[in-house]
């Protein structure tokens, strides 16, 4: 599943941006008037090979949830049993990824792809990965899809399997494939997993061949201590494991985490179905970096939702040649930068169905 | 009714900020994570005087309209009649701001307060300044509020007479008092003046005190040679009228626009009443100036939806002291980059009404 995928991401469609950028032109605004909304709506349409592209809705917002070996080093103050329990919250709808979710219109799929610790509620309420759902559900439901309970700690031994690997970045295809064929037009990126800012950091320097300490931020707000702790842990993960970026699933397998190889998934699966995906903070920027190495033009398919205070996050952006639409210091995770940029990617291409040109608004030119 | 509308506006209320803090603190997220927006969130509890302060819907904006004697010193390349056939743009729901305010629910309500040309449509289709209205209507209207045909040419005589600026600042006033009372819980800026950003550069100049070459930018777009005959007139309009920016109803009257003096009011009107302006580009940001200067107590209710590509609209955010939400190079106006930060701030106080707290969800703390 993973090598059709990747086969099946073709370029932008040059015909399609081109008609994008004359329509831009002919719209009641002066030329360039609107920013880095121009070229985001000429992208989309390349993406959809067509112009105008189709609104993004509905929209689904996708939370993938993971522990972390690595924890044992002591790279967070919070209890491991928390990814559990905001799974809990999630799926209550009390955490700030329902609230915004809610206003925005978008639905919220909980996958729990490698949680350690049991889930707070009936195990019969999770539906098993392959079952089809509604990309707008009436509220937030779980996919169990548990590839191992964690990984291991990436700086004593491999944090996957290859195997393991591959079946986590399967899970992220899979559920791209059922939230688009349930009717999405946008996918959002989510993550849940306490820990999961050390993987991050360390596929980012990786991948984008950054030194750890320049990819390594503090997450949840560490001290001073643990901070150069989880630099010290990144570094050594690298030293060990000397990761070549030419093999992300090799990457993926050192590193970890489960969600960062499942969103690298749902990228890939977005890409492949020529849907755009809407990535959220460091999490989701260091999967991506995953994903543009199994498939260079899956970034055609990337929005950066936002501008994680995470550094890490700048580097990775960078290095996929990115512009975040927000830049507001978030650093929450979940999804939560991703759906509050949703509106303007929707304003973007609402732009190309709804404002009148000149000529049809009997506008006078300069 | 300008003097008992400044008279009116009063500063936060610290208790409800405190009480904002404080609920940040336990819902289930790590302090600090949603970075700008949680003092966002303080900040509307401390206008509104309590925690949590009402979401802002539904949403109004005004877009105020009005055509410079300026446009004779060939300052822009458009035709002035743009200014009447945009408001026809509008009224027919062909233009950037109504698809936006579509998106957001927000209404649109165009005031005509100086425009110099006929406006495309049966004059009977306005309404007078004094009609209450539906702050969500079924579609744009048109409010008739013209105080003169354009302002004078602020390059050789003063703009206005201070009779003139007083009546244009309390249109705006009147307006915010006509939306809020029909429901409007948040106002949104908009303009539409062929000319708007040089009488913009001027107040931007004279309030914050920076060089006219530093508060001018391009516009819509002008070339060099405009550019700098641009500049010329900002400085030659602040050479000849001195502007005292303790006397902001004086400023307003040798430099206009009326479209200027109208948002100052509108800004004044909406803080006298404790509810939150989200102001667009660089023709708001020089009005909030003036608003600030009449009550300097008026920013706190205040909320920079966008930084413009303007370089006046960052020296005026600096000397108001307001970080904007949105960076996406726009220079469009008409309330279009307001509207798309309106997501940002409903976010914000959905937070304090929607997420769960670390005790009610059964989550553990670090």
């Amino acid at each position: 599943m993973l090598e059709s995928t990747v086969a099946a991401i073709r370029p932008l469609d040059e015909a399609a941006m081109a008609a994008a950028r004359e329509l831009q032109g002919r719209l009641t605004k002066p030329a360039g008037s609107l920013g880095a909304l121009e070229p985001l709506s000429v992208r989309l349409a390349g993406l959809a090979g067509c112009c105008p592209p189709p609104l993004p809705e509905p929209a689904a917002v996708a939370v993938f949830a993971g522990d972390h070996g690595v924890h044992a080093q002591g790279v967070t103050p919070w209890p491991q049993e928390v990814t559990a329990q905001m799974i809990g919250n999630f799926l209550a709808g009390g955490a700030v990824v329902n609230a915004f979710a809610r206003q925005a219109g978008a639905s919220v799929t909980v996958v729990d792809v490698g949680v350690a610790t049991p889930l707070p509620l009936d195990p019969a309420a999770a539906e098993p990965a392959a079952a089809a759902g509604p990309a707008v559900a009436a509220g937030p439901r779980l996919v169990a899809a548990n590839v191992r309970a964690g990984t291991r700690d990436l700086s004593v031994t491999a944090a996957l399997t290859r195997d393991e690997a591959r079946a986590a970045v399967e899970v992220g295809i899979r559920v791209a494939g059922e939230l688009i064929g349930g009717g999405a037009r946008i996918l959002l990126t989510g993550d849940m997993g306490i820990g999961n800012t050390t993987p991050a950091a360390a596929l980012i320097a990786a991948f984008a061949g950054v030194d750890p300490a320049a990819a390594t931020g503090r997450g949840t707000g560490v001290d001073d201590e643990t901070y150069r702790r989880k630099v010290g842990v990144v570094r050594a993960a690298l030293d060990r494991h000397s990761p070549d970026p030419t093999d992300p699933l090799g990457v993926l397998a050192a590193l970890g985490g489960l969600e960062h190889a499942a969103l690298a998934g749902l990228i890939l699966g977005a890409a492949a179905r020529r849907v755009p995906v809407l990535l959220d903070g460091v999490i989701a920027v260091s999967a991506a970096l995953a994903a543009a190495a199994f498939a260079p033009d899956a970034v055609g398919a990337m929005v950066a939702g936002h501008r994680s205070a995470e550094p890490g996050a700048t580097a990775a952006l960078r290095h996929l040649g990115l512009d975040p639409l927000i830049d507001l210091g978030l650093r929450l995770g979940e999804g939560t930068g991703a759906l509050l940029a949703l509106p303007v990617v929707t304003g973007a291409v609402r732009v190309l169905h709804e404002v009148a040109t000149f000529d049809s608004a009997g506008v006078a030119e300069k």
